[in-house]
């Protein structure tokens, strides 16, 4: 077959060609007919070059013209001409020029296309997953792999010029089933045992810092069998990095230089070479959340302080409640928080009607607030809602608030001061989505730190690693460990991005004695955690070196970094929302043969057990 | 607790340090005492810093530094001073100072260790895989790791420059066994349902050829179930690479450029502009394998023309029966070579005894050679074993085979060409090693092309893909492709370094149609084709461009260029040659709430088959 090789891409010719004799390969963007002139957009990754057929072209040419269609990949031979300036298309790199073709072949044909290439292809989720190969035509799909492969490769060239190494960890582990399921690898070797994908490379990376290799880092893929819900992905990479002889400052620093090159590098965005930084308490009072929108202001505030002052019972009592739970606590040696009453102020929409009030405490409760009160900010006076209750301190309010006239007032109150702020903080978040203020152009990113290192497990009654079990105590806090570990911060850090957790991270543990009391304290049996984790306790034995790091996800920053809002629009594979693809078809039935030399046979569940119901509605068509 | 940050790491201070105050961290490589003072040799990845405690320190500081043993971790505050003249170690980038310790710190303590870090620890497999975080401290493996990291960011760096994408394909897809088996993951989400690891990303990349990213690389985690012989691993890496609108020197070009960047960069080697080119019938007549040792010569000649004029009956039987064989299949449409009669000169080697002989004979024996011929050159004469039979063309013989006085010339005949050509070009290899000519330091490439794209299977008496059912029947046999599949060459090219295959490539097929016509000659039934690559001839049907590709393997790569003979020296964490590993215990049991979940059940081989063997003796004891 004749292939005529391109000698230029359709990215490529400028008004200085004009007249050279080129060959470009590509595929029929758009094709239209003019007076007798047909007009071939041919399109390659590197751009699009307009091909002209001439009105009175050679009969072959003229009728292999006729034959093309959208999505045809061709090879055109022809000589550059500068077009007229009326025809100049400013929009396009070489809409200076076009091709005068002389000799088209065509190296393969296409079928009627399921969707459009050209633009965004506005097609549904499912057909662009089973028909990915057009997809990825797009220029948008295109950009963002594009995109994502800049991004990695920054990483890469940053970490390598900071002395990381990359180093490769195994996916063929022990399962050492932690929060999220493992998905696991029958052995076909040994029966009955099982090899396990790894959430993530933690183990191994903190035994690579016991080896002595000082700064690791591998942008590595992980595994998690989670139900399907949201925005998850059976695999996902993330950008795990760890450090030895190093503090949190250390490993803050390396990110933010690590951030500041990607930005700068793929988007040509400069970021502050330091990021805002929050604590965790402070993270909560302020937007109640850990995971902070920055792109808006919008702080909460304490609104406890007018509560006595004022006649509005419900904040007395949540306030009341709040600290008879807290003393009964303390009682029994934990360290709970009381109860809080908190208010957002919305400038400007004091003209909010009941119906969109009542909309954002629909928000709130769904955060388990039992209401939300709200005034408005009249002329030195606050009117509406609860401002009867609190009359006599208007003045007060609106200058402790900062609130300015026609403003909003939204406050909520609980006995778990936790509940009051992730409430409100669910209400700030909606009104920035709402009012507008999330601009996908715009990347704060701030620090979280300051953890607690424990959450208490009120179902179970236990308490258990807020993070994970390799997190290190803050050192004040090592003497009275076992006794409040509610009280005990961690060395923890997360950072965060318009919203999104970008990564997590910690110093580790490196002593083996404080590892077995962590392992002590969340209530795991040491038989049980000598089994699974007993390889890295006796790694720590032989000098291990204090450690830390923290780990990126690689496919939330792209997708934050292009603007989009689900994972799968940055990832060239992706699986559908019930973790299937819809390209080849897997997860899919084995033969027999396959399933007897695995040592397994298929236990079917009873018709109505989740797995039937998953199956069912897990395939939806196309 | 105090950690005493390193100001300095233990590879960094020269003499104009002297009398700065600095801060190490690291590892005790080595202690020793001398006349009331005590030297630490004190280790980090960066180097080995001698550290002094003088007579006469403080009493805490001298109990101290008694307690210290090998491997413990320590931080170490002190002053940098000169060494006197004659205590100068010009082995060590820090041997012209020392630091005088003033406090030193205990990190952590280390147990007495199962095998010393100082040097190569000689220790056996087992042992330094299950301690594999000690083993990864020696300086070989720590030199080895960094080799890795820096041939893996030399490639990305040559491609990302050369204008590749690297993009990752996934990693969870469907089971199309070919060739080697699959791994598993069954699915939680749907009974019965199954994922595979993919054995390569060969389907995926060519989708993304389709998808028009022109130029994909990536360093791809692969998977291959095959059973526990020789060096191979579970999971293993490759540099995955694939191209649109290229032909065969195109591919070439590229990877000698990219292997030139990487020797360059990461040992300082230059390697030649283009390597060396045989076809594959070139390389099974000259070495007997399509996988030569280049770095000696030695190539095999052929002997038939004097065998018609010699008297030796078996090599006349031996190219009469090979001419016997070939008209019938012929005559059956197939095209075989016929017999043949092969020679290699083994310079100055006339005075290797029988038994030598003998062992050499051995060799070829293994490759299903009946025996193997010799003669000794003298003065002009040929001398001992099959020598009297040729005495009349002494002479032509010696010049026709550029024999000198004092070689050994090895024959092998058999109605068989192929198997003279690689029982011979067995003895060649063997002959290579055992006169030292495979210099680990000397990197000899070359490119094997023009493979054929079938080979008859005696045993199932159909035709199977060579390479693989992708790969690309070059132009002039598409005609005749049907009538004699044995006579086809594919677009096929292999890269070979120092007798290893490095990688495999082809020019892969893009026409629907030509593909279908591939997986009927492979007797692969159109109903199975269509359900396991369906995906791809459907993906084929909208405009795909000519494509080709190849893989070099990473592993195989860096063993070679550390001068390695197993890729378990340049994996951080390989399983052992059982598919097991000793550090993590895996594979192993999972809970009986892990298996209902994925709707599984064991079932326990008999007594005596293969798996049970398997785990008896797949568990060797440390």
């Amino acid at each position: 077959m004749e292939t005529m090789k391109r000698t230029v891409t359709c990215g490529a010719l400028r008004k200085a060609d004009a007249g050279k004799k080129v060959t470009l390969n590509g595929w029929v963007h758009r094709k239209r007919e003019h007076g007798g002139i047909s007009f071939i957009n041919l399109r390659d990754r590197y751009g699009v070059t307009q091909v002209v057929v001439d009105d009175g072209a050679p009969a072959e040419l003229a009728s292999l013209t006729a034959e093309l269609r959208n999505e045809y990949c061709l090879a055109i031979e022809g000589t550059v001409r500068a077009r007229p300036d009326s025809m100049i298309n400013p929009e396009m790199d070489t809409g200076e020029i076009e091709v005068a073709a002389e000799k088209i072949v065509i190296l393969s044909r296409a079928e009627v296309l399921p969707f459009q290439i050209d633009g965004e292809s506005g097609a549904k989720e499912e057909l662009r997953l089973k028909y990915r190969y057009l997809d990825l035509r797009t220029a948008s799909m295109q950009r963002k792999i594009k995109l994502r492969s800049d991004v990695a490769f920054a990483v890469r060239e940053y970490l390598t010029a900071g002395g990381f190494y990359e180093i490769e960890t195994p996916t063929f582990i022990r399962s050492t089933p932690e929060g999220a399921r493992d998905y696991l690898v029958p052995s076909r070797l040994y029966a009955g045992q099982f090899y396990a994908l790894p959430q993530s490379p933690q183990l191994y990376k903190q035994i690579l810092m016991v080896a002595g290799f000082d700064k690791y880092f591998q942008i590595a893929r992980c595994y998690r069998d989670e139900d399907a819900r949201g925005d998850r992905q059976p695999e996902f990479t993330q950008i795990d990095i760890e450090m030895s002889f190093v503090g949190r400052e250390d490993i803050l620093s390396m990110v933010e230089g690590l951030m500041g090159h990607i930005f700068k590098k793929t988007l040509n965005t400069s970021l502050p070479a330091q990021f805002k930084r929050y604590s965790y308490d402070e993270a909560m009072e302020l937007f109640g959340t850990d995971k902070p929108d920055l792109r808006f202001d919008m702080k909460m505030q304490d609104f406890s302080p007018y509560v006595a002052g004022g006649e509005f019972q419900a904040f007395k009592d949540a306030l009341a409640a709040g600290e008879a739970d807290k003393a009964a606590a303390a009682a029994k040696g934990i360290t709970i928080s009381g109860g809080g009453v908190k208010a957002l102020v919305v400038p400007g929409k004091g003209d909010y009607s009941r119906k969109q009030i009542e909309e954002l405490e629909a928000q709130a409760k769904i955060y388990k607030a039992k209401g939300m009160a709200w005034m408005k900010v009249g002329a030195g006076i606050l009117e509406g809602g609860v401002s009867k209750f609190f009359a006599s301190q208007a003045a007060d309010i609106i200058k402790g608030l900062g609130a300015k006239q026609g403003d909003l007032i939204l406050i909520v109150a609980d006995s778990k001061r936790r509940i009051a702020n992730t409430a409100l903080g669910a209400v700030r978040s909606k009104l920035g989505r709402d009012l507008g203020l999330c601009d996908p152009a715009k990347f704060e990113f701030a620090w979280i730190v300051d953890f607690p290192l424990f959450e208490f497990n009120e179902d179970e009654n236990r308490w258990e690693a807020a993070h994970h079990m390799f997190s290190y105590p803050q050192g004040k806090y090592h003497a009275t460990l076992e006794q409040d570990p509610g009280a005990v911060k961690g060395d923890l850090y997360d950072l965060v991005l318009n919203g999104f957790e970008l990564a997590s991270g910690s110093i580790r543990i490196h002593d083996p004695d404080l590892q077995k009391k962590i392992f002590k304290i969340v209530g795991f049996d040491p038989a049980e955690a000598e089994s699974k984790f007993g390889f890295l306790t006796e790694a720590f034995k032989y000098g291990a070196p204090p450690h830390g790091g923290i780990a990126p996800g690689l496919d939330r920053l792209v997708m934050l970094m292009a603007g989009e809002t689900s994972i799968r629009e940055v990832i060239a594979f992706p699986k559908n929302s019930f973790a299937q693809s819809p390209l080849d078809d897997s997860p899919n039935t084995v033969s027999q043969e396959q399933l007897n030399e695995l040592h397994l046979s298929i236990v079917q569940p009873k018709a109505g057990t989740p797995a039937d119901l998953h199956r069912s509605e897990g395939s939806p068509s196309v």
